[in-house]
């Protein structure tokens, strides 16, 4: 297998995008991360393109090729795939990109990530959101992705004595992050006491342990590591690139506070790579819900089982510490348009890497990590990326 | 890039499948193709699925995880991606567990096609099969897609003098190898004066010019070709694997009787296989509408641009000539469960080319070719299977 670079990166800001659709928002990413690979878009043989559900919000499949008609590239050879993987669909995408090029069978590929949820109803992208998780055992009775969630963070504060004060550090962190982030959905910093003081969405979850409906695109840009130095000065190596998946319903899990796929997807990460948690500085994770973050700082290695929450509320994933934890904001500030996620966290580590963070720059990151899940842990996936020189 | 070999196959019967769910038929047509390989599913690494519209039909979203659950395969390190191109997804699907295993990130994995559209009232799949369409330009307007397709008929009649009569045949010859398939959705001969008979859909196509909504699911195994003696006595090497893209919507295509990413796609296959069109001895082509199928086979070199009809009605493509095309009934009489089709077309192939195809066998082929298209052919793919032994 080729090794493989990033060598360009782009994102639209995330939010509310009423003044933009699903396909412009698809294109401007897009041609951000071309620039910045200095990439001719002739020299493009593929395009992957992770979403989540555009069919039910937008009457409209076969998006993937629609993306590329708009950006000019119908007619240029360009095969254009879409993948999808609920929450995941970003990073699968991402996945099969470097698939794609460490095959050889494409040398230059962009992976885009996009999702339109604001055209339609809060409580319809919600309902479509919730169609990540098994439908007939769990959607159906009514279950919703932070009601499932809340099962999760009953468990833990159970077993582990997690507090209710613990979880709502997340949010705080993520906001505090989100300030310095122009692209950030959110940039306001919050308090405790908001998070505590909130209503509740699904006990002990309240609304600011959700990450919130964004509209939102982003994209990077691959090739093969040997040819990267011609565009980019400071491409950066894809370590490893993992998939693994669970049961859909949480009732058929071991256990609800440990997911499965994001402990394996890591496993195989880590050893592929030759290195372990403590050497990675910088790492976008899943805070969907702030329970998911807990989990998932577990299930990364980053934290002991049943500890993340005592570790988070110390600032032990803050800035300064030996691990950053989502300086973009996360899931949470930044924001959560489905199938960009993946591919933001992507972009974030990328510029982080680069040191091109500014204000929120993790000083000297030379490996950077993503974590990015479907539903309530189906699906995880894990990339590690390096700086190598 | 290593050689990549399809080791197994399997399918269910194509139809109104009413006592079977979505995951049984994914479950179903994965064993097959499992057990043809002779494959335990712990040495499976990963599994791809093609599938148009789970989300919009059954509420369901992230379902590659779910049919790899549901087959109790959670929990064995096996990456579980779903692909979407319209109608092209099983093809689309195809060509990523191609790169995968060609990469070497994966030695062994199932490619799976599956479609439910018969839980949903017809108007309802017929709305959802438009939004492969373009949705800004064409579907909001009223377009579908047997109106799109009618509108490439007119054209090529009224260029080509193709006639009412010759579109009529592709039917006919669909339903006559249907009759011989055990999964076909249709098992009825028909005449030319049913389909002329016929009430019109989209002058002038009439019901029998549409392949019908059918529920079925495909599946194949794909390793690496220097393996492949031990799962299977005849295993069938992927020559070419090529995806190409084109407008969404048909009006801004430089001419509608050309499918522009079917030539592309075609040309590049041949190119890496280094055959022509005229070494093939069994196509299954893209004939969801009969023009759709005359079109295809100009674009991909069966037939000089403008003859495809007056051939295809003197019997040019029937069993007994050079290239037989669509042996197993194609998507008009083995049915046509959207993203199963591709892979299904798939599986048809590489029974030919083992010699396993009983009444309809096509004697002594070794060349065979996939043909797969999404929406109206903004998305089509290419696939080349080669007996080596």
């Amino acid at each position: 297998m080729r090794e493989v670079a990033v060598i360009g990166a782009g994102m639209t800001r995330f939010g509310e995008l009423w003044d933009l659709s699903f396909r412009e928002i698809g294109i401007e990413a897009g041609f951000q991360a071309l620039v910045d690979a200095k990439l001719s878009s002739h020299q493009l043989n593929a395009f992957y393109l992770g979403n989540m559900a555009s069919g039910s919000l937008l009457e409209q499949e076969h998006i993937a090729p629609l993306v590329i008609d708009y950006a000019g590239l119908a007619g240029h050879h360009v095969g254009a795939i879409r993948v999808e993987a609920g929450g995941a669909s970003g990073a699968v995408a991402l996945h099969q990109g470097y698939l794609a090029v460490a095959s050889g069978a494409y040398d230059y590929v962009v992976v885009g990530g996009a999702e339109k949820l604001t055209d339609v109803p809060d409580f319809t992208a919600n309902r479509i959101s919730g169609s990540t998780a098994d439908q007939e055992w769990e959607s159906v009775f009514g279950a919703t992705l932070p009601g499932l969630w809340a099962l999760v963070a009953r468990r833990h504060m159970h077993d582990y004595g997690t507090t209710r004060e613990q979880l709502a550090h997340v949010p705080v962190q993520a906001h505090a992050m989100g300030a310095k982030n122009p692209n950030a959905h959110f940039r306001n910093k919050i308090t405790l006491e908001t998070v505590l003081g909130a209503g509740p969405v699904a006990e002990p979850l309240g609304v600011f342990d959700c990450a919130p409906l964004s509209d939102g695109a982003a994209a990077v840009v691959l090739g093969p590591m040997d040819e990267a130095k011609k565009h980019q000065e400071i491409p950066i190596r894809i370590a490893a690139s993992q998939v693994a998946c669970d049961t859909m319903a949480l009732q058929h899990r071991r256990e609800l506070t440990t997911l499965e796929a994001t402990v394996t997807a890591a496993r195989q990460a880590f050893a592929l790579a030759h290195r372990a948690p403590a050497d990675v500085q910088v790492a976008e994770i899943d805070d969907s819900y702030s329970i998911a973050a807990l989990v998932a700082l577990e299930d990364l290695g980053f934290a002991e089982k049943g500890k993340s929450g005592a570790l988070f509320a110390q600032g032990a994933f803050a800035p300064g510490a030996r691990t950053v934890v989502n300086p973009s904001g996360g899931l949470k500030a930044q924001g959560r348009p489905f199938g960009a996620v993946g591919v933001a966290q992507a972009v974030e580590v990328v510029r982080q890497l680069r040191g091109q963070s500014g204000e929120r720059q993790v000083p000297g990151a030379r490996l950077g990590l993503t974590h990015n899940i479907g539903g309530t842990g189906a699906t995880a996936v894990v990339h590690l990326f390096e700086r190598v020189n």
